[in-house]
């Protein structure tokens, strides 16, 4: 059952556990450093559907379908889908998991989506609202392009702050069997701090990245130290130096122990994607692989995944408005 | 604590309770029929603000910071909120809550969102993960229509079908004190039966309405006769002809127990609004003034409050997709 442990952290006493996970990207994402964890490569931008759109959707239906197979689940057998994406309405989820069957319920939390999904699915699971519930979310780099930026065509200058929106998806199942427990999550408050510059994301979410950290720290009487990882996703480089600074100000020195989602997803030095990855699919897509492959296998014991979201939209920045941030935060851990 | 009542009904054991509720609305809804219910009305569509987003955003504001007053509550009491709207990247409710200084989790289920997002207010509370929730939805009618439609000025002649997007807010506090219960809630599917017209949107809401109540009654062996009403929103009246039809069909009579928010809030006679109201606003002002106003004074003892929503974007519609509709219900008693 769900407690409330200080102000802001909810410890989940049942301790729910990862029951199965997926992630499927694209071709960049393939040729990246994370390439072996990953379920499938897609070379195909378009998956062989008609439009960026729907090739999102089935990125979504291909995480979700893989981490069920792996696991011998029927979608049937899931309670509650929590699913997400950036497009406008959420339709990369709803119309990718339109045959799922499933209650779903759409979330938005820029790219922190993937810890606000996996949040709901723990405290669903451990309250007894759920026996099985999924988190789901996925980004693509032509979606967002277009939708966000510029028409692909257009072939727009980057900023070197700018990040390179993933095309990914990845799926996380909650139940009462796996070795890796959700001991605690943290969710988080918008913090912003008057940044405007919509080529600078992991500047706007580094404050709320260091909030949600010192909030859960607090709460539980901890320290960075007593984590094998903090990973955070996705401050890129400007961001996760100023993350690294906020904290230390607030007296918590981060270390080695600390790495961000959007520096793991690429090769920087070959790949050409500026400050790093972002995107919903970016740590979605590195948790279900990386993260809680390393978890299961022993690697790590005990750690933090703190994803971050850049609450803005073209319109809102149109008229003037500074970037709210918002990160959300998950504590695993295996026995 | 939640517990799970037949597939998709979730039981919540300790009967989390309204603590209390607001809604504001603009001009047009002031003068429909519900007027003396709302707790403000604003006679400037701009409430003030330079944009139609930021006027939205202040509406969300304004129906937390009354709801909130009226109960003598701080947002420190509030351990998290749950908003939603129909904007793209939900900027409505970033931005209005944006110096709440509350842990948020946003919500999208279109026009369902007010249920949605109370939902999960009712179940961290029964769940312990919060002592004291919030939900806030809004929609307006200019940010709605530049966005889903046309430019305001172009003037579109609209279909007799459509349904008018309210200018509206509401919000419901969710905890342990307070007269009306919330007794089960109940997520739905999403369920697309192929309707493309953008322009009737109960259409594609109502199966998603008729599947979810007859899901819940049947996990709770209940018929539609137990309940004093069965609020439907929005389906206006297409979408509620087609409810009606669809579940009868299915063996349930709906009787004269039945409402829909959508043909609450407008005359329909003097107020020109076609098929009826429509947005996240519509069914979270009627909520929170008509429904949860008869169950305080006890009008009412028993009853079923369902938003439904059209999960479709322009994009999309554009790109040939059909409509597909939700609906997620609440389960209200007074003791």
């Amino acid at each position: 059952m769900p407690e409330r442990k200080g102000k802001y952290t909810i410890s989940l006493s049942s301790r729910p556990r990862i029951l199965g996970y997926a992630s499927v990207v694209g071709k960049k994402e393939g040729e990246g450093p994370l390439e072996a964890g990953f379920d499938a490569v897609f070379p195909d931008g378009r998956l062989g559907e008609k439009t960026w759109e729907k090739a999102e959707s089935r990125l979504q239906k291909e995480a979700f379908t893989r981490a069920l197979d792996k696991v011998g689940y029927a979608p049937s057998q899931v309670d509650v889908l929590f699913t997400g994406d950036l497009l406008n309405q959420n339709i990369a989820s709803t119309f990718g998991m339109r045959e799922s069957n499933v209650p779903l319920l759409n979330q938005f939390g820029a790219c922190s989506t993937m810890a606000q999904t996996l949040c709901l699915a723990a405290i669903f699971v451990d309250s007894g609202a759920a026996d099985v519930a999924a988190a789901v979310t996925s980004s693509h780099f032509c979606t967002a392009e277009r939708q966000f930026r510029f028409p692909l065509e257009y072939g727009g200058q980057r900023t070197p702050t700018a990040q390179w929106t993933a095309t990914a998806a990845g799926c996380a199942l909650v139940g009462m069997s796996g070795r890796v427990h959700i001991e605690h999550v943290c969710i988080g408050r918008i913090v912003d701090m008057g940044i405007t510059d919509m080529n600078n994301m992991g500047a706007a979410m580094a404050p709320a990245a260091a909030d949600t950290l010192m909030n859960f720290l607090k709460d539980t009487h901890t320290s960075p130290d007593d984590y094998e990882f903090i990973a955070t996703g996705d401050l890129g480089v400007e961001g996760s130096a100023l993350f690294k600074m906020l904290t230390a100000r607030e007296g918590h020195k981060i270390g080695e122990n600390h790495f961000d989602c959007g520096l793991l997803l690429y090769d920087r030095n070959t790949q050409d994607v500026h400050s790093g990855a972002s995107g919903c699919g970016c740590s979605a897509s590195v948790l279900c692989s990386h993260i809680l492959g390393n978890l299961e296998n022993g690697v790590w014991k005990n750690g933090l995944f703190m994803a971050t979201g850049a609450m803005m939209s073209p319109t809102s920045s149109q008229q003037g408005e500074s970037i709210p941030g918002i990160a959300h935060l998950i504590h695993f851990s295996v026995e």
